[in-house]
């Protein structure tokens, strides 16, 4: 949080931080390089690419001059081509390195470099060279949990299963963490399978957790989802592996029970209050739309709409 | 998704994804190690931490005695401890490494290690010795932005502004990406101010939007919340690095207009919905709760619950 400060300080102070989120990289995935850039002499192999943010961007080969330059070399040229970059007025270097190339990180890192993320193969670093702190943007910040809570309206009970290693004797939803691009409801749909043995299909999100500094994110923050499903088959074939018990309950009884978390009770006695009075009051319903420039799609849940304010046809 | 097969083979392969929650490292930082793990002879700079998954932990000091041993031996000491790792059964590897000493991530990722994460001056590499594909938990996958609907129910009017450097001439809500540790609110709050100078406070969580593969994201997922806030203050200081206008709006004109985005416009329909109907209809509002057994709090969105429900009490 910004503290309130009085106007021209505070304006010079936003500049600074809002202009952190246009800086070089974070769109270069998308928007590709604007031009290239020749490199100081002698240090051919850290060609950049310049982006519209005022960053450079270099990319290791795999394979090619690197494999016979040693550390001390690329270090040496590395400070060459900053000295340049920082005389042209680059505010920002992205350094991203094949794993197999990860001798040339320690050299880097010397001359004020830091891990920006690394996945898989790859590693990238950045540097920043602008005023004051770094305002480069950062990467993923949330792990996603969902669980899914199957409600069978036919006979008023709820899903629930204890889990084998933890909050033993407690009643929950099973869930568990989303895949890397799975959708919310493909993840409730998915746990509830793989914990149950159920199929299911997606309702509505019912609830949204966020925590943060969570060990078991690797310190990173958590959002837990729970959704609404709909039972498509009843008999339970639970795994012994990581679940104690699994059984349909009665909603009012899980809505009443002291053996479950608070967050499972909340939702027990929400689903409750939607199964008697509408589950239109309690659900965010989902919908698939086109994103406007991408291309892609994406899911948007909120309260539905009813049906003249979807259109806004015949309203003043 | 796991396809639906038959009842055994579906169980053999859920065993296999199941435990994929369960393993090494996962928890480890908040679990700490079970017990210290003996090294094989010659690999003392190798010793690890067992951990209760099955896997095995270790941290490359940030100095000590592998600041003498080159990138070879270091591979040979490694290939040692795998072997010695694997015959007792360990499934996993996880391999921490200071930036300073990444001289050693080549020679592990020579030997099957691959990138788990890296941020600022220290990386993790994973290794999985078990059966079939790794089992080990990814991490962070979304970042998250907020957007914050500021609408003053006294005049009608909510506060719209066009971006500079993209969407010319569509009306949005002000908004950006969380900080780390940063609250959905918050970010909505701190966002608002930094782009207009207008104050305000959270009062509901409207919707949400999933999108995967994001540009912006550096390919991951992205999370767009739009919150509903009250505004405190009306006089707009806006941020002329960022945004073209900014005003405060008709909601009514906004809900019609052409000159914005699908989801500005669904949130303005929305929220035309709750001034018109009772904002009852439309949040989900938010509460604070202790977490079970970790001592942190957290912060739980859902469709407000009668006080009948809350309690349970009196009720059949």
């Amino acid at each position: 949080m910004l503290p309130l400060t009085s106007g021209s300080f505070r304006r010079a102070v936003l500049l600074r931080i809002r202009s952190a989120r246009l800086l070089s990289g974070h769109r270069g995935a998308s928007g590709g390089p604007r031009c290239r850039w020749d490199p100081p002499a002698g240090a051919e192999e850290l060609r950049g690419e310049l982006d519209r943010f005022g960053g450079v961007s270099v990319r290791l080969a795999r394979r090619g001059a690197l494999d016979r330059l040693d550390a001390a070399s690329f270090q040496r040229r590395l400070q060459a081509a900053i000295q340049q970059w920082r005389s042209e007025g680059r505010i920002a270097v992205w350094l991203h390195i094949p794993i197999l190339q990860s001798r040339f990180i320690a050299p880097a890192a010397s001359l004020g470099f830091c891990f920006h993320h690394a996945e898989s193969d790859s590693s990238t670093l950045t540097l920043w060279l602008g005023e004051g702190p770094s305002r480069l943007p950062g990467y993923a910040t949330h792990q996603v949990g969902v669980a899914g809570a199957v409600f069978d309206e036919n006979t008023g009970k709820i899903l629930v299963v204890q889990d084998r290693n933890k909050l033993k004797n407690m009643w929950k939803f099973p869930g568990g963490l989303s895949e890397p691009g799975e959708d919310i409801g493909d993840t409730a749909v998915r746990e509830v399978f793989e914990e149950t043995g159920i199929r299911s299909e997606f309702r509505s999100l019912l609830s949204l957790r966020q925590q943060h500094t969570n060990p078991g994110a690797f310190g990173k923050s958590d959002m837990y989802i729970i959704c609404r499903l709909k039972p498509h088959s009843f008999t339970i074939d639970f795994c012994q592996h990581e679940c104690l018990r699994c059984e349909w309950m009665d909603l009012s009884d899980l809505a009443k029970t002291e053996n479950t978390t608070p967050i499972t009770s909340r939702v027990a006695r929400l689903l409750l209050y939607g199964y008697r009075e509408g589950f239109d009051k309690i659900d965010f319903t989902m919908e698939e739309l086109p994103a406007v420039y991408t291309g892609l799609f994406y899911k948007l849940y909120h309260k539905e709409l009813p049906a003249n304010y979807r259109t806004m046809t015949g309203m003043d």
